[in-house]
């Protein structure tokens, strides 16, 4: 049997075992894998810190090395998040809409979990933690495929992975770990419909590209976000100013920063110069349209290019537009998908920008920094679904099932 | 530029101005589809004859040319599923979930349509116009594909649509119509992400699988149904009887007639000679397990392969099995995921077949042949889909759309 039917097929059979067990059972579990991380603490440390070494030999920049680094208190704060996850609902088993049709029948839909979920992630090892503890929640059996500078941090969490689950009696092949970086074995895997549900890519470009080309198992990406504010002519410019800044600076290296600033142009020779002062403060380097290279000569020439650029770095675009048409025109062809934000104190143009925004998350007034599982209450995320199918923006334990429509019937049968 | 991107460009930027419309001006188009159809009967009738002649020429089976056929009656019916939709609520725009945050955001999620939509269909004209407008309703773009041997009835619908697309004063680029057979612009468009949102394929196995190779679009398939009813030892063995019988007689063409029964082994002696006979006094060819054969000799023997079937026949494939563990794993292992039945009066029986059977439909004491849109208080279908992700068994308007999240501020920044 070839090696990608293997781990297909132990998880599917795995999954129909892990479906069956309650809230109790899946909550203790991961208690227990909250206590075993703890006590594993300095085994993952040593081989995290072989993953760093080889990481130094060949030469991977200071930012990779540090996404790729843990510490005892990154340890706690992974152990922290388990926490967390045994503390949310579980929604397997919720039941909507539960309908009394005219004939008798009681109609209603039920939370089920998915099944086998495919993860391909890349250097961060505490995503194998996090993402399993998620799915496993929701009822999920996953196959991790990490990436390959991780391989030591990452086999060392599956381990402990796998003996919590047997010292809890759950059959540990709801847990399965692709240890190569033998790249064919990803592609079969990418076709194991019969055994594998759904796949969630989550990295570069180029990573989530080789899964949506190869892939025959529906996918949910999450891909890049090139988001935008737009300062209206009646913002009220303080508030411009504060969610500008705050978009931008707060953590320019995530998905839901800012990328492009567009400005009305009645407002443009005012606001302009007082935003990109501040930017410029913050040590942000600005591109710009024509026209705002008028207002502000110092900027570099935006390139056509560079509006579909997601820089996750202290780098802006800045573009003049005519009116909120033009502004809604440009979010929706050179965005991501992702996150836009609308500055105005216009209820029509608040409401029209909120419907005609062809966003995962669209705001008034507030700063595109928001868009993440917690803020929006969702208690702790697998990811920010830049996909319209099944789940869209942070997804949550709920977007991490599906429903089963369940009939309660007295005998009846169709006329 | 390429034959599919054109396609595909035009489809999106129709869309945007698609998703505007309200709800009024949506179902005003749609009266007015409704009557143009009407009053172009005779050019339908007269196009629908042409593919008649030409399939008989080609030799197409009679079912096939049935379902191809378009007659006086089934145009009628066709207007009158518009007048349907016209009926029903419009989803787009409505929020559900808003929740005011701590920090006093307001966070929710609103309805909002897909975009463009790719559905490939086979043979049946109607499809055409109930396809378009249940998506049209829902505030998406479509392009159709319909079967070849359909050519000319579908272009004579597609001309009505479009005309009153243009009286309406709506982009008529909201439909598109592909008019050839040649399977690379089909091909192409499976490739066309940045303009295409969904592929909804409607057919057999050979163009399900098509299109689950070549698109990197996400994909929602109506696939086949292999159906199940499981009479236990406890079911009230009228019930049972009543439901066997309906589940594969009332329409063996469809995909939620029963295509495998299960019976229980304590009662199958008891049961197995009266639903026998009652099935082959409507005709139905049974084929049995050895053990149902050793109860009744004149049953064909069923192969490894039958219980894989989906006969859409008056052929039925008869299992005992010793419980319902038996059961509910022949379901997951041999069926298809679609609609399964359990016949009991045992409580913890009907609800452990509930959790664990993994299907669309699961049915306590009814009819698998209930999955359906209008059945089930949707109004329309535009089909049934056999997948996980997004939208399971019976697909609405509601299913017709995503949401985004939506949020209202007053200035806020993340700390």
């Amino acid at each position: 049997m070839d090696k990608s039917t293997t781990i297909g097929k132990r998880s599917k059979e795995a999954w129909y075992e892990l479906a069956k067990l309650n809230t109790a059972a899946k909550d203790s579990f991961l208690e227990k894998l909250h206590d075993n991380i703890l006590k594993n603490t300095s085994d993952i440390l040593k081989n995290n810190e072989k993953d760093l070494e080889e990481g130094r030999k060949k030469g991977l920049s200071p930012a990779l090395l540090d996404r790729l680094k843990l510490t005892e208190e990154r340890i706690h704060s992974m152990a922290n998040g388990i926490n967390n996850i045994v503390a949310l609902p579980d929604p397997v088993g919720n039941i909507k809409e539960m309908k009394k049709l005219p004939n008798g029948l009681l109609v209603g839909k039920m939370h089920t979990p998915i099944g086998s979920i495919l993860i391909i992630y890349e250097s961060r090892p505490n995503v194998t933690v996090d993402a399993f503890a998620l799915c496993f929640k929701s009822g999920n059996a996953t196959i991790l495929k990490g990436g390959s500078e991780a391989l030591n941090s990452n086999k060392a969490l599956i381990s402990i992975i796998k003996d919590s689950l047997k010292e809890s009696g759950i059959n540990p092949d709801v847990v399965q770990f692709v240890d190569t970086s033998d790249r064919s074995i990803v592609n079969n895997l990418l076709k194991r419909n019969e055994y594998i549900d759904l796949v969630m890519p989550r990295g570069g470009e180029g990573l989530i590209d080789f899964v949506v080309k190869n892939s025959t198992i529906p996918v949910i990406k999450h891909y890049k976000g090139v988001c935008h504010v737009y300062v209206d002519d009646k913002a009220d410019l303080d508030d411009a100013l504060k969610i500008a800044i705050n978009s931008k600076v707060q953590r320019p290296g995530v998905c839901n920063a800012m990328e492009t600033l567009l400005v009305n142009k009645h407002i443009a020779a005012q606001f302009l110069p007082v935003v990109g002062k501040e930017l410029e403060n913050h040590g942000v380097k600005l591109l710009g349209c024509e026209n705002a290279i008028s207002i502000m000569p110092e900027l570099a020439l935006a390139t056509e290019d560079d509006w579909y650029k997601e820089y996750l770095d202290l780098i802006l675009s800045i573009r003049i537009v005519d009116d909120i048409k033009e502004a809604i025109a440009h979010i929706n062809k050179y965005g991501s998908h992702h996150s836009d934000a609308i500055v105005t104190e216009d209820y029509t143009k608040a409401m029209r920008f909120l419907k005609e925004v062809d966003s995962a998350a669209v705001y008034v007034n507030a700063s595109t920094r928001f868009t993440d599982g917690a803020e929006f209450g969702l208690g702790a995320e697998i990811g920010i679904s830049t996909d319209k199918i099944h789940a869209r923006g942070p997804m949550g334990l709920e977007e991490l099932t599906c429903s089963k429509w369940i009939i309660f019937g007295e005998g009846h049968i169709r006329k």
